[in-house]
């Protein structure tokens, strides 16, 4: 068995299990990811329990206040504190009396009860499970290169999950395929939420390279992905006919399938540069 | 390209894709997965807004139902109106004056807002994250032939997942393997709520035969599994902490890595025969 990496910093404990190898039961520890209730509060008033990894939690609460829009912009989110309790933990957070997410308490109840990370799951009406944002900016444009050297790059840079292969990641490349960020989460909507926080924290040009997410691009993904102002949004597995009807509209790039010497691009394949003599007629 | 099948029977649509493939484009047309909002509403009063695959949608408001606690038994559906809107699916379900589904309206609001079909987000309070089910039955025993020719049998049986490569799968297997039922769904929970539904539909005792996902299993799944009082799990991928906690708790056999020749016990390993002679000491 390979060495383990540290529990602590890798967001996994470790577990009996039985395994099962040709005919032969071998019983040991496995590294298993953490799963934890995570309590979004606002002002006092919780908005939402999510199912979350509980690391990068400063960077969960920014990128899901943003995602969600209970918060405009990053200095709306005036405090944060983190509190472990038996039932899991809160994210108490104070934020402007002018964002929206002031105006969720019980007296005060303006927003959708209970929609939570994944931006439509627990919205309680048809007619807003469907979220309307402003289009993305142009962007820039990417070689094959870069999205090949993303991918690559990335499958080495996710430490939680080679430890249980239990987690996603989101990424920020580079426009040459650079990998800047990584944040891995059982949930694959908190890893992008987490990334779009860390994203915001580092001051990070949503419009000069890509997002690289390892799991499928499903509608939620896309609704992220968008009100972040992200161009180029690449998954390593499918997309659906949502993602991609949302991605058209919003002006992302959407790629799927991306992996070693292939990709499929389902949207605004302009960013994605032709190689001279190569392109098929 | 292989033929496609009927998708008007398979959960996909048709969208142009430019596939890159080592350095050449090719320009055609993808089978994508249908991704629709499907609201859940009782006696007139919507509970939750679900992303899925409009298909099997019977299945999934009994399972649904069921699951999410909203009825305590099949006989308090009453009715089930499929309507196609606009902005998605409603499925406008009758249920009987006694079943806590009748109690979500405006005025007699009782239950969470807004939980939604993954048992967990939505939830406001941190109290209620964590659902607690009775532990279910003794059930049977199983051979480690039977795991996997279920496992082996249920790749043919994936029909949108095979066009599209973004669907997941929920499955039923009688006690020697053979797969009964197969539901598929763009999301994992939904596939098994499905999948509960054709159970309860088809009377299958759950404690007969084993339940098969090709996900991973997290804490939602086998909340979900408890409460339709399954004994068996077994997922294709990794569990995480929490969804070991409660399997053990709950008296379910939970199994990961479900593969060809292997597979991980991580939980009352009991129903699962030894091999004699082979047993490591």
């Amino acid at each position: 068995m390979k060495p383990l990496p540290d529990a602590a910093q890798a967001g996994f404990v470790l577990r009996p299990v039985e395994r099962w190898r040709h005919g032969t039961v071998i019983r040991e520890d496995d590294c298993i990811a953490e799963e934890v209730p995570v309590a979004m509060v606002y002002n006092g008033a919780t908005f939402a329990v999510m199912m979350a990894t509980p690391h990068d939690l400063d960077d969960f609460a920014l990128g899901f206040s943003l995602s969600e829009s209970l918060i405009d912009d990053p200095a709306q989110l005036l405090q944060l504190e983190q509190n472990s309790l038996l039932e899991g933990i809160e994210l108490a957070m104070q934020v402007a009396e002018d964002a929206p997410g002031a105006r969720i308490g019980p007296e005060r109840e303006r927003l959708l009860p209970g929609r939570s990370g994944c931006g439509i799951c627990g919205t309680r009406e048809l007619e807003q499970a469907i979220r309307q944002h402003p289009p993305v900016g142009a962007g820039r444009t990417y070689t094959r290169d870069a999205l090949e050297r993303a991918q690559r790059e990335l499958q080495a840079r996710q430490p939680m999950n080679e430890a249980t292969g239990a987690v996603h990641a989101a990424a920020w490349a580079t426009r040459d395929g650079e990998i800047a960020l990584v944040r891995e989460d059982v949930g694959r909507h908190n890893a992008l939420d987490k990334l779009i926080g860390a994203m915001r924290r580092a001051e990070i040009d949503p419009e000069n390279g890509l997002a690289l997410v390892t799991s499928r691009a499903s509608y939620e993904m896309v609704t992220k992905a968008t009100s972040a102002g992200i161009t180029m949004l690449a998954a390593i597995s499918a997309p659906t006919a949502l993602a991609i009807e949302l991605a058209r509209s919003a002006g992302i790039t959407l790629v799927g399938f991306t992996r070693p010497g292939s990709h499929n691009v389902y949207t605004h394949p302009d960013r994605l540069l032709p190689v001279a003599g190569q392109e098929s007629p």
